[in-house]
This record gives structure tokens, C-alpha cells and sequence, in this order.
């Protein structure tokens, strides 16, 4: 059996670079395909006849929100080398590109330099004091997404559901898909854009478009919850970097991820 | 009199969106061009033609290292909307390509949402504390780079250069162009990448290659000293993420950026 992730994110080989795909509405928030969603999607479509197995870095550039249906994507290699491949790859539908992205691909079960972390895991609040997620958000607007998800939430983090925003941009949730597929690293490419905004605790609402989203994925993830945890120090004049970690179930940074977003004006 | 950065770079427009440029050598590490100031290069190429005056996010993939001489870059319009312009780049040499770049501008002067900062600018050591850089690195790699700056380096974080590795993957500097020339976006695009690699205070050594840098240009910075502070949290099998904060003069964050970088087998 097929997982939702897998079907929505498996794109069909045209020739010549060239592919099809149907965009799920599955994964949306408002009827808006989730950014992350679309760059699993582009990413393995861009990754589909690489030597290399593993995506690295992953920088998506968001230029316009396609809606739910056929898309076309076209795979430009820019170089294959022993270790990586750098790849470029456009995200299409009825004429208009809607995202770019850039990637380099690599091998993450062959690294073997050295090793040394400073750093402890998230400290997201125990899993039984945490908080499922509504599948709707303030002011009614549909969130597809949040149904594939099994997500619990730290309390002290979304507050603004209560209607008592913390007054810090953070979120924190553990995740898993609700299907019970095991998280890899195409799904972390989604995953790190899954929860709400961060200026939600900020007391803010609306949509918040990201512009570009870059994340590095550092090692295969094992089985199990993933920790995620997302964070905004600088919000100024509207913009805003939100900075994930993504940690897996044994205790292992697995991805991270920065995006440049946009809080509209009067939002 | 024009200065040496904006002498090198800027590039000779030639139509249909291709330049004629002159990688310089001024700004090398072991005779190898530093991957920021072929980032400025080339951002500042891309947004030659643009509307929008500045650069918001720009991420750089290096593929090959070119050497200093010609070289000819590309530059495709991909998106250009009423806030924002998308643009994709190339940097070749001898009919390979060394740099793509991926970026979106905007007008930072026209900026109107809301601001929310939950930071601290940079912890660095008092300006009369810190040490003045070294032409040279260890081993006698020529790093003509550093003359082109007055930087003045936290003594914590180099103990390197005193052969005390400090243990921990950090680096920070009090950082200004050495001829006088005020920073400006374009040469945050080279700051973020112009000190020494965060590793070496883990008592590692040699060239650290840049896989891909993206920085997030968020003021255009006051005149004066701009202090950088590097860090890295995660070496992981070779693999490590460098994250540097730019902070201008008066105390504003300019700039962040994150790279992904590798310490080679055996470094």
C-alpha cells in the first residue's frame, strides 16, 4: 500500500528532463499547496536519475502558489561529480513557473569525516503534554495538511490557539505522518515547513508566503516521532527568517532548515 | 576613486543577458577565489537590469573553483513582480560553469510590516581587545582576502593562530574594507564568507569547500565597523552548517547567512 507522501510526491518521466505531475490537494492550508509539500515534490522529481541518493541542500524558490492539479516540472543537471550533483528544477502549471529550485545531491551513508556537535535536542515539552493539532486555524481557513500529520504540539508554544499568544516566535511539535509512512528525507523536506507560522505567538494571523526555503539534510532519520522545532529572532519591517531543527527519535539532528517569509502589510 | 570591491565587481553587460567579467585575485585563500566575493560578483551581475534594488536571499551553489582571469556569466529573469524580481545566474570559466546562483530582490527602503526582534547583537570581545588577522594562514597558505579588510579577531575564537584550539567551531571578527570603502548589501554577500573557517578552532586544518551559501540580506547597513560571528553546531561525518550574523554599527542585524560546507577526508 501506497502512502499519501509517496503518491503526492512521485512524478512521471516525459523524456529529455521533462515530467509530469498532479499537485494533491492533501496538502494545502486555505486550497494553498504547502511550500514544503511542493518542494519534496520537485526535489525527488529532480533527484529521480541521480547516482546520488540523498538530497543535501535543497534551496526552493516560491514565485507564485499553484493550486491543486496536473503541473509540469523540467530537471536541468548542472553537474554530476564522484560526491555530489548540483540540480536545478522548475515547478510549472498552465504556462507560469511557480517554483525553482536548486539542489545539490550526495551519499549520506558513505560520509566518513569527523564528527562534533554542540548542540542538545529540542526541548520540546514531553510528548504526553503536548497538544494535538485542530485541522482548521483562526478565521476558519482549511488545513488539509494538518490531517496527514499526526502532530502534537508544545503548549508553551501556541498559545495564540488559546487566544494567548506567548509573545515569542517559536512553535514546537512532535510529528509523524498519520498513515503510519516512517519519516525519510524527502518527507523532512516537507516536515520542516509543516506548523503553523511562528508570528502566530506573536499575536499575528494571516497567511505568511515564504519567498525561499533552504534546508540541509544531515542524516537518514530513524523510525519513529520526529521532534521539530521552529524559531523567528529577527522579524523586521514585515519580514522574517524562520529557522527549524528537525531531530529524530534517536536524539539525532537530522534536518534544518531557514526560510526568508513575508508578513503582509497590516498583517 | 573607485574601490577594490566595486572594481571587481562589476561585470561588462554584452546583451541577451551575458556579461564579460574579470574574477580578481584580490580576494583569494590559497590562490582560490572566495566563494562571497563570487557570490557578489555574480548577485551584483544579476541585479544589474532589475528594478528592485536589492538583494534579499541569495543562495550560491560552487561547483568548481575557478582561477582569477575572465570569465562570462548568465543571467535568466525568472519572476519579476510588483515587490520582488527572481533571478538565476551562472558563472563560467573556460566552458565550465563554477557558481549558480538562485536569488530574490526587493527594496529594503520600501519595507512597511511590523518588527519584532529577539536578539542580542553579537557577544564580541571589545574592538581594543581583539587581534588583528594575518596575512598568512597555518602551513603558509597566502590569503590575499585578508588584506583587502581591517578585521580584528575576537582572541577567543582564534586560538588557532596560538596553537590552543579553543574546542569549540566559532569565529568573530570586528570587520570593515581595509581602503575605507562603507558596507553596503553587496559586500555582506562577501562578509559572511570572509573569515577563516569555523573548524580551525576545533584544531582542524585545510581547505574547508563551500557546497552552498545562502544569505539573507535584512538592512542596508549603517557606515562603519560591522561585526561577524560564525558558528558552527553540527559537524556531522564531514558535513558542517556555518551560520553567520552580520550586525552594523548601530546595533542592527544586516545580515545571516548559513552555509553548507565539508572538512575532507582526513581533515
Amino acid at each position: 500500500m501506497v502512502s499519501d507522501f509517496d503518491r503526492d510526491t512521485i512524478a512521471e518521466a516525459q523524456g529529455d528532463g521533462l515530467y509530469k505531475a498532479e499537485i494533491s490537494g492533501n496538502w494545502s492550508v486555505g486550497g494553498k499547496p504547502n511550500g514544503g509539500y511542493l518542494t519534496a515534490l520537485i526535489a525527488r522529481t529532480a533527484g529521480d536519475t541521480l547516482a546520488h541518493p540523498d538530497p543535501l541542500s535543497i534551496t526552493a524558490h516560491f514565485l507564485r502558489a499553484p493550486t491543486p492539479g496536473p503541473a509540469s516540472l523540467d530537471v536541468e543537471m548542472i553537474r554530476s561529480g564522484r560526491a555530489h550533483a548540483n540540480v536545478a528544477a522548475g515547478l510549472h502549471q498552465d504556462d507560469g513557473e511557480c517554483v525553482r529550485m536548486l539542489g545539490v545531491f550526495g551519499n549520506l551513508a558513505a560520509v566518513d569525516g569527523p564528527t562534533a556537535v554542540d548542540a542538545q535536542p529540542v526541548e520540546l515539552a514531553p510528548l504526553e503534554q503536548c497538544v494535538p493539532a485542530q485541522g482548521t486555524l483562526p478565521g476558519g481557513v482549511e488545513v488539509t495538511l494538518t490531517r496527514q500529520f499526526d502532530s502534537r504540539y508544545d503548549p508553551r508554544t501556541i498559545g495564540w490557539a488559546r487566544g494567548e499568544p506567548s509573545g515569542r516566535a517559536h512553535i514546537g511539535a512532535w510529528v509523524r505522518f498519520a498513515d503510519g509512512r516512517e519519516p525519510d528525507l524527502w518527507s523532512l523536506l516537507l516536515v520542516v515547513d509543516a506548523l503553523p507560522p511562528t508570528v502566530f505567538d506573536l499575536g499575528l494571523s494571516g497567511w505568511v508566503p515564504t519567498l525561499e526555503l533552504t534546508t540541509h539534510l544531515r542524516a537518514r532519520p530513524a523510525a519513529g516521532w520526529l521532534r521539530v522545532w521552529v524559531r523567528t529572532r529577527f522579524l523586521i519591517g514585515g519580514y522574517l527568517e524562520e529557522d527549524a531543527e528537525v531531530w529524530d527519535s534517536e536524539d539525532k539532528l537530522v534536518a534544518m532548515s531557514r526560510q526568508l517569509a513575508i508578513v503582509p502589510r497590516g498583517g
